[in-house]
């Protein structure tokens, strides 16, 4: 175990539940799937493009880690992480027990037109994953990524991987045709409560392939603007899960928003409860205030973090949205725009920065801390 | 004048920037149309259909205002209102001095495939608008309904009555093939400061006709789902307008945003700003703070009021986003869901409901009260 290697003494461990990892090239995924799929991913990559693509620091990480000896090739973009990189600078550097690997492909390969070769990806994307992250250090655990758009296929692959004892989730990317609530999607929900599994949601996709444009209003110029619009990424599902019922049907289905912020979170749970009280015969089958489910059941990463002027403000919201319970702390490790764990949430009451830093991910992930099993 | 009718003994004016004024029957605007137009329009409508059309109350209004004898025909749906109940129980009721009318048809118009019947569809409503509704009282004023993705239309339009007294905006719905900062539009706001007219925009078109669809996830099932994503129909559109450097090219430009609430704002500020910070190289044109460009020109209406249980919540966030600045009054009369002007921000302090209930709208929408008029 090298859970404890370079940690500062602190009050509560840390598990992080946004870790960005992915394959450095594509061949990178060839030996995990057909011929036929490896030539055409060679030649064509995913066919697909999000309107993301454009973005911070150096192809979205931090400029600092990036080795200008080897840097990353052309065609895969911001995505060319390091397993060895990510243990030593994050978990080593920072003590962080458990970190959750959210990848990776599955946001595009959802909106592909050819479900198959989607679901081939993400195939082989999860057994990349376990061969080389999470063989490489048990501090790891992963969300699977699956092709939301083929109900069928993801279903496949959540029973074929599902019960690997480091998987804890399965992935949704925000972007899609039709919103996460829909009963289109209900037989990956039956899966993932069948296997144990949670559901982790990060945006990406959003105007990509058979995806609908990222706004009411279509495609946004710049991708500062894109970033104004991730809150709305999740307020749709957020309201379409908790509307089309899909808690009543899964009571026990637990859904982390990660890298989404999180104080949007407050005026939505108001206007939900207050529209609700006036429209509630419109969807008689969500029998309790919005909020309250949004409280038992979602869950949010805390980065990236509003920082209003006022530091005050961010306590209310913490407040409003109930964050001892709904957050988790998140790193979002290697982007340029990470939070760094020794100054995220700095000043706040320890037993709250122990919920949040690990108790709320623990419960909705269904994991246990290595200290935890050691001292077992 | 009629101003002072019916009104209670109160310590300020009161101007509602959102009152819902439409036309009853299609053939109510055949005298305004080419006979070519009017038969398409009374044989077709407007051939296209917004996902909000299912509503709540009846019809979408308030139920206890509706004559039995009088329903509206099936064919118009929610929007056949009634100047001399508008009138009546609304102006004189409450003593409002000046009531923008927001209509309409734009939004629909606007969604058209065929540009030249989406303008002559707005065209038509502006010239019902001014016999049918300014020239029967003379607190209403107008946003004129223009096809916003026909911009040489929307500027001959208005040219044509811009210069009306009673003219006071134009409106754009949020539903839109592209943001609203975008240059395909700034014809349009050049000929709203010739004209020394505001921007007025209201939700309406999402997903409908040419129209993306309400989301990045698609469409929802619901309409109490429609309504949460409201915010985002708005926010794309106040990033839009600073990131594209609307603000800097038309100084004196100033948009009123209504039906939307407010709450969202103080995230968005907050996210705007900080991001600015890490990427303003990428819109080097945007030279200060995005919410100092936010607070010198865009106001929001009051209502719909988000009600957290809290009451102490809404005046911080009221606090959060200089509400004594941004925020003006509307009652969205007469829908089911409008706001009681006797029952809003009742018990907060007098100077910041006088800015908030006639001040800011007045210099947001260039207006004199008549009141002030009459003493001159």
């Amino acid at each position: 175990m090298n859970a404890a290697a370079g940690a500062k003494p602190r009050h509560f461990p840390i598990v992080d539940v946004d870790v960005h990892h992915n394959f450095k090239n594509r061949s990178d995924l060839f030996p995990y799937m057909s011929r036929f799929n490896a030539e055409r991913f060679s030649e064509y990559g995913f066919g697909v493009q999000s309107s993301t693509a454009f973005n911070g620091g150096k192809l979205g990480r931090r400029i600092d880690i990036i080795d200008e000896n080897d840097p990353p090739p052309a065609d895969i973009g911001p995505v060319a992480y390091d397993v060895d990189d990510t243990r030593a600078r994050l978990l080593d550097h920072y003590g962080i027990e458990l970190a959750l690997l959210t990848g990776g492909p599955g946001q595009l390969a959802s909106a592909m037109m050819d479900a198959d070769f989607g679901s081939a990806i993400c195939r082989a994307f999860n057994d990349f994953s376990i061969e080389h992250w999470l063989e490489k250090d048990s501090r790891f655990r992963l969300a699977l990524h699956i092709n939301s758009q083929d109900p069928a296929g993801a279903v496949a692959e959540i029973e074929r991987v599902g019960s690997h004892p480091a998987v804890c989730a399965v992935m949704l990317g925000c972007g899609a045709p039709r919103p996460f609530g829909n009963r289109f999607y209900h037989p990956i929900y039956e899966a993932c409560v069948r296997n144990g599994l949670a559901v982790a949601m990060h945006f990406g996709g959003e105007g990509a392939g058979l995806n609908p444009p990222p706004s009411a209003a279509g495609y946004p110029s710049y991708y500062i603007e894109h970033r104004q619009l991730r809150p709305s990424f999740y307020m749709v599902h957020v309201s379409s899960f908790v509307f089309e019922g899909v808690f009543d049907k899964f009571p026990s289905l637990k859904i982390g928003m990660l890298e989404g912020g999180f104080a949007w979170l407050a005026p939505l749970m108001w206007k939900m409860d207050l529209d609700w009280k006036g429209l509630r015969r419109q969807t008689p089958w969500v029998e309790r205030l919005p909020s309250e489910y949004v409280k038992e059941h979602i869950r949010f990463a805390t980065q990236p973090m509003e920082e209003p002027d006022n530091p005050e403000a961010l306590k209310h919201i913490i407040d409003w949205i109930d964050g001892g319970r709904t957050l988790m702390f998140a790193t979002d490790y290697p982007h340029w725009d990470w939070d760094d764990p020794t100054m995220t949430l700095a000043g706040y009451p320890d037993d709250l920065r122990r919920r949040i830093f690990a108790e709320n991910a623990l419960d909705t992930f269904g994991l246990e801390l290595p200290s935890m099993s050691k001292a077992a």
